[in-house]
């Protein structure tokens, strides 16, 4: 194994994970996806990121799911809710299906191309509230890759068992660049600080006795 | 269980379904796919088959995909083969992983309308040549569907254990109609006739001593 594909959608988890497949040498393949959310602020750090690094990175425009995927805060129409991001409110975030769809996509990239490994950085702290990031998600998906073509396609999930504070303590060893990473839901010109996304965030920086290196709409105060 | 999303590609198989779902008095929310394919014939003949049976009919713009997904007859540079369906040479009409790809937008669409039930014209005929047509494949996307939301998604193939011949014989109990129909790959005027997909068609019509509708290039001769 040494050629992969990786679902890099800019935040911490998929910036870290990238960090991580180049320092054990392998040939990383990142993809991006636009599948309508209210701003692109992900995307562009993503391809920042890549840029520093010397990767391609590809993005797929999937806006016309913004047709059929409406109900939700992300793509849709409704408000980004603050609080904590455990909280039920957060289930107002969910795009329905995004991971399988990101993953299917993925996955055939992966065969397009004629490698046959797929990384994700789904991680421990968002199984309470995304059933699509949970293990049980991930093993059927994975036994779903191995029998969808005429070989069997790897997904891998090497952050599934570890929390945000685990992703950043591994990203300060590889001196991944956070500045570039994008995390607050709503998009403003600096980080809203309440989202559930941000709280996460910041919590995760402060667990490694670290500061976030982005700007938040607080420090003006 | 009265709503549900099919996936309509307007081949023999999903109009069919279309057809037999209507029959049983569902509410159905049809979905076609445009995902960089040479020719749009089948979705042309798909919408005017829902506007006869009034029906609402979505497609979704995956045109994006043709970025990645390259090295096939069906969205690539590859020409498409002749000879028989079972023929190690339609391996070339593979669009990698697209019916993982399509089922899970079908389960996002159904998530994001409310409905818990998704259909699709998978049978018996393609399990040779695609695996993501194969029972163990269904039965791998049934469980993650499952998985992927608070409720659990049902994924529905009532044709996987039947055959080309026996959906037309259904078909024809129902009064589809099969002049909208299309299967050719090649996407002219009139279909090929020597296609693997065409040669099937033909002999699914001859099974039931029927005649196909539709005009092929040696009705000329």
């Amino acid at each position: 194994m040494n050629e992969c594909v990786l679902i890099l959608s800019g935040g911490m988890d998929s910036s870290t994970l990238l960090y991580d497949l180049l320092d054990k040498d392998m040939n990383v393949h990142p993809i991006g996806f636009n599948y309508g959310q209210r701003h692109s602020k992900e995307l562009d750090g993503a391809a920042k990121t890549c840029e520093q690094l010397g990767v391609e990175y590809k993005i797929i425009d999937l806006s016309g799911l913004s047709d059929i995927l409406n109900n939700n805060a992300l793509t849709g129409n409704i408000d980004v809710p603050e609080g904590h991001y455990e909280d039920k409110s957060m289930e107002q975030t969910v795009v329905p299906n995004r991971n399988m769809i990101m993953l299917s996509i993925a996955i055939g990239y992966a065969i397009d191309i004629g490698t046959q490994d797929v990384f994700y950085g789904a991680h421990a702290g968002d199984h309470a509230i995304y059933p699509d990031c949970r293990p049980e998600f991930v093993h059927g998906i994975q036994n779903v890759a191995e029998l969808c073509h005429y070989y069997p396609v790897k997904v891998h999930a090497p952050y599934l068992y570890i929390t945000k504070g685990d992703i950043v303590a591994r990203g300060l060893e590889l001196d991944v660049d956070y500045s570039l990473t994008w995390t607050c839901y709503a998009g403003k010109e600096k980080a809203c600080g309440k989202c559930g996304s941000c709280v996460e965030r910041l919590e995760a920086f402060a667990l490694n006795n670290n500061i976030d290196p982005i700007k938040y709409e607080q420090d003006d105060n």
